[in-house]
């Protein structure tokens, strides 16, 4: 089977320039794969004349319209439907993609996801689900910003979504859950959290109990499950620090020729260490929930961050993540007393 | 005037071993301070012997209990009333001291204190406030974990507490205000978070808006407001990364000889980093909205963080942070409609 996937190739901050090559990267390396290069087909063949390939693979579909980074969702729902991501969402519709990936307004690609797609049966919200690195290897943490207020049931449901993209991801086949909660002292958790925690333990799947912000990086479980406003401050949170890490560490090598050199010295392991935490090979979140498989690549993207993005897209469609989650959401209703 | 602490000296994972030194060094450093020692007698006499000193500024204070770290808040507040932990506030309580620093159970510290104390008028729940570094400079951080579910008007309590707080800590005498929450794009927060934000918008405050979780290590604003539970994980959040990243460039440093050598070289700079971001110097937690000083240092504080903890109880003595609270938290209802 071909895997068929839709790039809205006028997302992000640097839309064609980034986009199309990574597109005719990515069929290259993926033999089994077609890519649909969704916007203005001028400037899309304009790109593609640039960039040596077979043109095999690869398809266009001519978009109008673009939605900008700070237009509004509800807006942008309604009144661009000839932009470049809602064409490519209606590709899946359609049944003419297999997924879709954006690196553009995240809302709007929420809101018209959400539209155009639907929600699989048994799941209420969707929820944004990305990897980030742990000492052990990588989890899955969500929701990251879809939510802002969530109920016990949509912490479950998420439970589920994550463990099933893990299984999808080459993870655990029963991914270990965690609930991102506070500290054990005093309080054990607002009401939301408390619930949560009786409708996992009751539940198929491999509960552990709450974790705590360390458990994030720390890697205790596969997947860390919270509302959409934690999830988000949290993943900013820890953006914000290590740029300043990194600018600090930074700064102490040129503080004077004598620390330039000794950063000049040290520069083979200070590159190995920045490989090892570039945030661009955890590139695209999961829009799962819904009735198709859409990955928001980050706005600033560059061609190797593009690549991961869609490289999710491709292994949720290989694994049929869709499915795992309709199969494994009916769990706990059988479940239930 | 002599500033009196009452040091609660069998709190944290080291009790005698860290706080005496610590409060001998304190009293050395600080002329115009008394230390009260609470605790076992014999063990803080036996620990007295070891750390040459006059034994001037220095006084005991006999408890017999001890609050051990895993104890309910409600059990130590019920059954605990000579411990050294319950004595310690009991001082601030009889004006026997000034303030108090405890690096003891969270849970208990807040629980008795605020039923020793009593919350200041206008205040309705207290608040863990700390400094945490910056690009710039400081921020002043509230809530860490004492209240899991906050309403507007308490956020609004705490901005103004972590207002106080900064401007007597040398910090600005009006210093910005930012209200943590999500990104622009779709989410504009929860409805306490739009709540909030209005509130601060027609107080006094210097109130900058919403603020992401990038800002908080930006240095955005002087004062970062948030809930408990938010405050919380992105605190413990901040520590799992760091700690992460902490242990990935030691790891590189030590893959092979060669960058065991480079590793060597780079030493001083290595060491200079550290020390600008070493958490020690951030310790010590402000318990806002009592009639009474609490500082909560973290349980594993060493005695150069258990110094900086006592400096912070100190620095809110001399700048009578009480007074300021109580003078600002009328101002909103001055301007009421």
């Amino acid at each position: 089977m071909t895997i068929r996937i839709a790039i809205d190739c006028m997302g992000g901050d640097y839309g064609v320039k980034v986009t199309v090559p990574a597109a005719i990267h990515f069929v290259k390396s993926h033999p089994d794969t077609h890519v649909i290069l969704v916007g203005k087909s001028d400037q899309i063949k304009k790109r593609l004349k640039r960039h040596p390939h077979d043109a095999k693979r690869l398809s266009i579909v001519h978009a109008d319209e673009i939605i900008s980074m700070d237009e509004g969702p509800a807006q942008a729902l309604r009144t661009k439907k000839n932009s470049s991501m809602r064409i490519a969402i209606d590709l899946i519709k359609d049944g003419q993609a297999n997924a879709c990936v954006s690196a553009g307004n995240t809302g709007a690609l929420m809101a018209i996801s959400r539209f155009v797609l639907k929600m699989l049966p048994g799941i209420e919200r969707p929820a944004i689900a990305s990897f980030l690195p742990t000492h052990k290897g990588q989890v899955c943490m969500l929701d990251l910003g879809a939510n802002v207020d969530c109920s016990a049931e949509h912490l479950f449901q998420f439970a589920v979504m994550g463990s099933c993209l893990v299984a999808s991801s080459g993870g655990s086949a029963f991914p270990s859950v965690g609930l991102l909660n506070v500290g054990a002292e005093d309080i054990k958790g607002n009401e939301v959290a408390k619930e949560a925690s009786e409708i996992l333990k009751h539940s198929s799947l491999n509960f552990k109990g709450n974790v705590e912000g360390t458990d994030i990086y720390r890697g205790t479980t596969d997947v860390i499950v919270c509302d959409g406003f934690v999830g988000n401050i949290a993943l900013k949170t820890s953006e914000g620090l290590a740029q300043m890490l990194g600018k600090y560490l930074k700064e102490e090598f040129h503080r004077n020729t004598f620390t330039k050199i000794l950063g000049l010295l040290a520069s083979p392991v200070i590159k190995q260490f920045k490989k090892r935490v570039d945030h661009r090979r955890y590139n695209g979140a999961s829009l799962l929930g819904l009735r198709g498989i859409v990955v928001k690549s980050h706005g600033s993207a560059d061609l190797y961050s593009m690549g991961f993005a869609m490289q999710r897209a491709y292994e949720e469609v290989k694994h049929s993540i869709l499915d795992a989650i309709t199969d494994n959401i009916q769990v706990p209703e059988q479940k239930e007393l």
